[in-house]
């Protein structure tokens, strides 16, 4: 099933068409082509189809993989001539003009981050170019079809691989002066990230970045971690890996601990599961991010531990959002967050609670979940413990 | 040693600043800033210094690591109450209106692709903004510091330890019915590019595409390649991967065969690697990319084979350029093609003849090398040899 781009058209006002100039990397253009480049090309949504203009080298591939009624090559419009005239910007821009003009196309809403050589060389050549202030597409985007919803499945089932990696690596540790050793050597975050990063190649997935943080450098819920790992102290291993094929994400964090959790750290691990389910249970279509991060809120405030709801100034505690969206960007729409709307079905979202403190270290839980018409669905299957 | 921006001063002409706004991804903010980041942030080159403008987040980091005079905070600007008021787009726009005023800007320039929203907003304040449609910064890219050569090359070192990889798997296998087997399985091109994609993860470089085509697959130079390899038949790799760290590209191909060449593909094997060699022979600073495109096809020509010189519309034969720039890009300036422009010191350049057939397969064999006073320097010290 084809996303339903139809949301649109309230959208585009008294613009003909959406325009987006952008490789496929970019989720956007991803999302409204269905096509993969590497190199920019041009993606015209109108209420009566999807046009894409790419180049030669790109053509029988867009044809073939694209979600577009019609595909159109940058040869057709004299390319090489226009841009010997005019250069590669203004004489690229005059392609676009004319590839809109043939589709009845005289004025286009387009992302804040469409790029201003192709907008003026559009605009000199009459067309109506206007940035799409509320980033329609975002919004569309933050309902998933069903099909969306088993890519990122997909990608949860490897990252569950690769968490059972890191949690089977840290396992295997014996501690020789508080630190864990594996095969005889310091076992460090590098070392654990590394066999993360492997196991998602193997499953087809890549990812920029991954955090493994022991101890103080867990309390700091942006640090990666790095250095040995040490018994007694959390391990918040937080994987949020690109499925490469489809580009939709997975995300899930865990805290893992060797050896003996003290009765702080302990209770801490005890009261974020709790705030974890609270937000679950609160997930439903209608109820707002806001309400469902208030859930969470109320776990830590009951227990006397500082939000920053209670105090926006704290530096410990629960210092974030309880989660976001999760899609063809790893950090997408919904908000889960004081300010988050009213969730919808096909929403796909994060549920991660966490505390921090650098006396004591980090302890992060994070589930995906799919809202459903009935609820939530938990698109994660790993186990929750604490000690290994 | 930093890179001498001061070339971008001829090309502000009236302009008081170039400007970028996009993350550190982006190769020509990663240039001018030196500092990386992976959401979107400011800079602005003024004869007088780089100002970079970024959220709190990235605030203590920009000011050790980025190659500023200055860094601001977005919240000095009082980021928040602007945005809430005229929203994401506007109100980020006005806030870097202000902060280029500043500095006294109020005319830039900027890349093609800079963002439409930010101009708009800044042409509302007052702001001149102008295309750069030269593309000034990928110019000066093109000459590299002994540091960015020495980024290169340390690529280049993880490069040939993954290209060992590939060619011990395919040593390693035998042959059954003509496919090649290893541990009792077929090998296929995905598994040799599983392998690279391991060694250069151990090796601390990232990469997205890799090419390991067999046969007919390695005929079309674009074929990423596709199931199990084959005896008797050439194998082109070529990788090309990213340092995590630096962000500098590496790139390299070798085309490797189990069994037995036919005199056809052991001719094909020898005259590319002439024409390699004769194109390294003919680097040196003054000398055009075209001239050394012509070296190679030279070679080609007198074997009696065909190229895009002596027929432009040959889909055998020498199909394509002899090299291109690498460095932040995979694919940068100087063109080393029928276009090139003269070689200076400090350029890196693929040199990468090839030759390619559908009844024959493909053959490609690609250096590295750095343009120096007296001439280049090959940055690859990977053997060429077609048998393994």
């Amino acid at each position: 099933m084809d996303p339903d781009l139809s949301a649109l058209d309230a959208t585009l006002g008294d613009c003909d068409g959406y325009l987006v100039d952008a490789d496929g990397a970019d989720s956007t253009q991803r999302y409204l082509s269905g096509f993969d480049a590497p190199d920019p090309f041009l993606t015209c949504y109108t209420p009566a189809g999807v046009h894409l203009l790419v180049s030669g080298l790109e053509y029988g591939r867009a044809r073939t993989d694209a979600r577009a009624d019609t595909v159109s090559r940058l040869s057709t419009y004299d390319y090489r001539e226009r841009v010997s005239e005019a250069g590669p910007v203004a004489g690229r821009a005059a392609v676009v003009a004319d590839f809109l003009a043939d589709r009845g196309v005289d004025s286009v809403l387009v992302p804040a981050r469409f790029p201003l050589g192709t907008a003026d060389g559009l605009r000199e050549a009459g067309v109506t170019v206007r940035v799409d202030g509320d980033d329609a597409v975002t919004r569309i985007r933050a309902v998933k079809t069903d099909a969306e919803i088993e890519h990122v499945r997909r990608a949860q089932r490897a990252n569950e691989r690769a968490m059972a990696t890191a949690e089977s690596l840290i396992e295997s540790t014996t501690v020789v002066s508080g630190v864990l050793h594996h095969d005889g050597e310091p076992l460090t975050s590098e070392a654990v990230r590394r066999a993360i990063e492997r196991t998602l190649l193997d499953e087809g997935c890549a990812l920029d970045e991954t955090i493994v943080a022991c101890g103080a450098d867990a309390a700091d819920p942006h640090d990666r971690g790095s250095g040995p790992l040490r018994a007694d102290e959390p391990i918040v291993v937080d994987i949020f890996p690109r499925d490469k094929e489809t580009r939709y994400h997975a995300d899930m964090t865990r805290t893992f601990l060797r050896g003996e959790p003290d009765p702080t750290l302990r209770e801490w691990f005890e009261v974020t599961d709790e705030a974890r389910r609270a937000a679950l249970d609160a997930v439903e279509p209608g109820v707002t991010g806001e309400a469902v991060h208030a859930a969470a809120c109320d776990v830590y405030e009951a227990a006397g531990l500082p939000t920053l709801r209670t105090d926006p100034t704290t530096e410990t505690g629960f210092i974030h959002s309880t989660g976001h969206g999760v899609g063809l960007d790893v950090h997408e729409l919904p908000r889960v967050a004081p300010d988050g709307d009213a969730l919808e079905p096909g929403n796909v979202i994060t549920i991660e609670p966490g505390l921090y403190d650098p006396e004591v270290g980090g302890v992060r839980i994070e589930d995906l979940v799919v809202v459903t018409a009935e609820g939530a669905e938990n698109l994660t299957e790993y186990p929750v413990e604490l000690v290994v």
